[in-house]
C-alpha cells in the first residue's frame, strides 16, 4: 500500500528542518522524501515531523509503580520491595495485558520501537512455563497489539547480587528470573529464535527476527547478577545471531565497590575481559565510571543508553554523557522504570545532567540529542534501517505540535525559522499528535488507533497486579 | 455568590486525602469543607483536588525564550543576549499582551497566584514613562485578564554587576531597569501603592493591596545589582508596608566570588548585615551556600524559593533543598524563566535535585513538596489567607485528573487508596482540569474561561517581541 504525507516541517538527515516535505511510503518503507513540495491534496502533517523514537531500555512492569513508591518518603528499598511484589504477581496473561497498555502509552509518546530488558522468565517458584518463553512471547504479542516494534532483550539473570563473600544466590521473588546457568539461558532463547527465525513466521529476512515486528536480542543483567563464567554463552549467542547485547553498568557506586571486592576490577573492566563490550553492545546507565572505564567503553564502540528520568528518580546520579560521547560511544535513551514515558524529556535530560554537573550550558546540540532518540536508538536495538526519514528506511513518523500550550511561540526563532531546539527543549510526549510505525497509522490526532482506551487499560491492568 | 463542589478526593490540611469532600464558598472565600458527604446534585470534581498553586518567582517575558536559546548549543551567553533583546523591545502594551498569555498558561497549570519579579521599569533609554509605573500596572492588568492573583515584586536594579574593580554601571539594555538610587525606587513604588493602597480602589482591606487581585511587594535584584547602601530604602519600604521582600541569592558561584572580592563577605552575609533577611524575605535559588550562610538564612526564617527547572536549564547547579529546610527555611517554588510552566514538575524537582546530589531517595514527603507549592508559596507572596482548602481561606481549587495517560494506575496504592505521591510524582500541568481562583472558574475541563486561545496568544505576542 502506498501512502503520502505532506509535512509542514520535517527533520531530514543531513538537511536539518525542511518545509513542505512530501513523504512517500510503500508498505513499511519510505520510497521518496521531497522537500519544498507544492501543497497537494495529500494528508497534511501540521507541526514538526520527526523519525520514530526508540525507547532503548524498558522494564514494562515498572510502569505499575509510577507515583506509588514514594510513600514513607520512598527510599530505594520502598521502591525495590514494591517492584518485587509486582514481579511476583505477573503471569503471561496479566503481563500481556499490562505491557499492551504500557506499550500503547509509549506509542502515544512517539515511540516506534521498544527495547524490553526482560527477565521475568519463569513461574514464581522458578519452574518453567509449559512454553519456557511464554513471558517473552507475551511481550512480543503486547507490542504487536500496541502497534510498535520490539527488540526482546532476553536477559540472563542468575545471581542475587554480590557481597564481600562473593556471589549471592537468587532468592524470593528473584527465583523466577533465573535459568540456572548461561548455557541453559542460551538454550531457552534459542527455542524462541531458532537459527535466528521463528519457524512459523515465513519470509522474515533478517537474523534475529522472531516476527515481522519483533527481534530477539540478548542481555546480561549486570555483573551483580551474572557471574563472569556465565557471560560467555550469552556473548556467543548474541554474536552468532548478530544480535544486540545489553547490560546494566555501574548504575550505583555500590556495584563498583562490590565488583572490585569480589573480582578485583571495575564492572567495565570485567565486561571487557569477558568480551561483552563491542559495537553491538549497549551499556545502560554507565553512571559511575573511571577514566580507564571510559577508555575501554569508547575503544569498544559501545552504545551508552542513558535514562535520565529514572536516574533522577532512583537517585543514581548524573550520567557522564559528554565524556561518554567524547570517547566515541553513541548515546541512546530509555525510559527504563517509566516514572515518565517521554523520550523528549529523556533527550533534554541528557543535556540537563551535564549542565547540573558542570554548571555550564551547551554540551549537546539538539540534533545530537535527537539522534540519540532516533537513529542511534533504533540501531542499538538491531533495527539498522530505522530512525531516519529517508528513502528505504522504515516508515516511522512522529509529528509534534508546535501550537500547544507548551510549544506555542517556539516557531519564532531568529529569522522566523523553527529551530530543532523547539522540539527537544519545549515539547513533551503530550505534544505528539501523529505516529506512523512501519507505514501504519498508530496515533492520529493524539488518539491511539489500536487500543481504544489506553488510560483505562493502564488503570485496570495495574490494579490487577498491585492488588 | 455561594458555590458548592463535591470533590471525589481532596487534600485537606491536617487530614491528608479525603473522599467525597463537599466544598462550599461564598464570594472569594471557602465557608465550609466537609469530607464524606453523600453524593448530591452539586458540581462534581473527578480526580484529586488541591489548593491553588503559587508560582513564587516569575519573569514573565522570559517565556518568549522557551526553546529558542539553545542554538549554537545554547551557552548562558546565548540565552542572556536573547533575553536582553526581548527586554529591549517591550513596552506597556506589548508586555500586557505577552504577560496576559503567559499568566493564562500559568492558570491552565493550576497557578492561582504569581510573584512577578519585575524590573523592566522604564523606557529603553531609561526615561520614565508618563506613568512611571506603567509597566508594573500592565502586569497587574495582565493578571486580572488571565484570572489569577499577582504579587508585583517591584525590583530595585541599579547596577550592571560586580567585578574586581567594584560596582559596574547599568549599560545597554539594562538602562531601563534602573531608578537611579534606592530612595528613588521607593518613591516610584510609593506612587504605585500610596499608603499601601490604590486611591482609586475602594474597600481594599489589606496593606499592600493595589487591586482586589494584586499586592505590591519589594525585591532587591541581587547583591550584584544593588549596592548595599541602596538596600536600606527597599527594606524600609517593605517593612513599612509589611510587604514581601524577594532577592536573588547565590544562583551562580561567580556571584559569591565577586561579592567576596568587592565586599569581603558572602552574598548571604551582606544581605544579613543590611537587614534584608527576615520572615517576610524570600531568597531565590540559594544554590551555592556555605554552612555559615545556611545558619544565617535559617536563623532569619526566610523563605527559600527554588526553581529546579530553570536551575537545570541554566546550569546553576543543584539547590541544597534539604539543608535549607533543615535550618528552618520554608521552601517555595517558582517557574522563573518558564522553560517549563509546571509547578508539580518544580515540586518533584526539589526532591530529584537532592536525590542526584546525595544518591539516595526519600528527602521530602509529597506533603512537604505540596506545601511548598501551595501554602508556603502564597504566604511568601503576602497572601497569608491562601493555599489551603479550609474555611476562611481564599477559594482556590485545582483538580488534577487521575485518569490521564500519565496518572492512570496511580489510584492503586496499597489498600486501593490514592497516595498524595501520585499527584506530585506522576501528574503534570497537562493533567490540570479545573481551576477555581478566588471563587471564580478560570479553567474548566482544561479550557481557559477568560482567554479563549492561549497558545494562539502566546504565539502572536512572542512573535511580536522576538521580531
Amino acid at each position: 500500500m502506498t501512502r503520502q504525507w505532506l509535512a509542514e516541517l520535517a527533520w531530514l538527515p543531513g538537511q536539518g528542518i525542511c518545509r513542505d516535505v512530501l513523504i512517500e511510503a510503500n508498505g513499511d518503507r519510505f520510497t521518496a522524501v521531497t522537500p519544498g513540495s507544492a501543497a497537494s491534496s495529500t494528508e497534511r502533517l501540521a507541526g514538526l515531523t520527526l523519525p520514530g523514537f526508540a525507547n532503548a531500555h524498558s522494564h514494562a512492569f515498572h510502569r505499575a509503580l509510577r507515583g506509588v513508591t514514594q510513600a514513607d518518603r520512598g527510599t530505594f528499598w520502598t521502591w525495590r520491595e514494591r517492584m518485587y511484589q509486582v514481579a511476583a504477581r505477573l503471569d503471561p496473561d496479566s503481563y500481556l495485558a499490562l505491557a499492551r497498555a504500557v506499550y500503547a502509552e509509549m506509542t502515544l509518546a512517539g515511540i516506534s520501537c521498544v527495547g524490553e530488558f526482560h527477565y521475568l522468565h519463569h513461574q514464581p517458584d522458578g519452574r518453567p512455563y509449559a512454553d519456557p518463553n511464554a513471558m517473552g512471547r507475551a511481550l512480543v504479542q503486547a507490542a504487536a497489539e500496541a502497534g510498535l516494534r520490539i527488540t526482546l532483550l532476553d536477559t540472563c539473570y542468575l545471581a542475587g547480587g554480590l557481597d564481600q563473600s562473593g556471589v549471592l544466590p537468587l532468592a524470593g521473588p528473584q527465583i523466577r528470573f533465573g535459568d540456572g546457568d548461561g548455557a541453559k539461558w542460551a538454550a531457552r532463547v534459542e527455542a524462541l529464535c531458532p537459527d535466528g527465525r521463528d519457524p512459523d513466521a515465513q519470509g522474515l529476512d533478517g537474523q534475529g527476527l522472531i516476527a515481522p515486528h519483533a527481534r530477539a536480542g540478548a542481555a546480561i543483567h549486570s555483573v551483580r547478577a551474572v557471574p563472569p563464567e556465565h557471560m560467555y554463552p550469552v556473548v556467543t549467542w548474541a554474536s552468532r545471531h548478530d544480535a544486540p547485547l545489553h547490560v546494566h553498568l555501574s548504575e550505583q557506586r555500590a556495584e563498583n565497590d562490590a565488583c572490585r571486592a569480589v573480582y578485583g576490577v571495575s564492572p567495565t573492566r570485567l565486561l571487557y575481559d569477558e568480551d561483552v563490550l563491542g559495537p553491538r553492545t549497549s551499556v545502560v546507565h554507565a553512571t559511575h565510571l573511571s577514566s580507564a572505564d571510559l577508555q575501554l567503553l569508547g575503544g569498544s564502540q559501545v552504545y551508552a543508553c542513558l535514562c535520565p528520568t529514572t536516574e533522577r528518580d532512583l537517585g543514581d546520579g548524573l550520567a557522564p554523557a559528554r565524556p561518554l560521547a567524547a570517547v566515541g560511544c553513541s548515546l541512546t535513551l530509555g525510559s527504563d522504570s517509566h516514572a515518565v514515558i517521554d523520550i523528549l524529556e529523556e533527550a533534554r535530560g541528557v543535556e540537563y545532567a551535564e549542565r547540573l554537573a558542570r554548571r555550564s550550558r551547551g554540551h549537546f546540540t539538539a540534533e545530537a540529542l535527537l539522534q540519540a532518540a532516533t537513529s542511534a536508538g533504533h540501531a542499538s536495538l538491531g533495527w539498522l534501517d530505522a530512525g531516519e526519514i529517508t528513502p528505504g528506511a522504515r516508515a516511522d513518523l512522529v509529528t509534534v505540535s508546535l501550537d500547544s500550550i507548551r510549544t506555542a511561540g517556539t516557531r519564532s526563532h531568529a529569522g522566523g525559522e523553527l529551530a530543532l531546539e523547539a522540539a527537544v527543549f519545549a515539547a513533551s510526549a503530550a505534544d505528539v499528535r501523529t505516529v506512523v510505525i512501519s507505514g501504519r497509522d498508530v496515533v492520529r490526532d493524539g488518539v491511539h488507533q489500536l487500543v481504544p482506551d489506553v488510560p483505562g487499560e493502564l488503570a485496570r491492568t495495574i490494579r490487577a497486579v498491585l492488588g
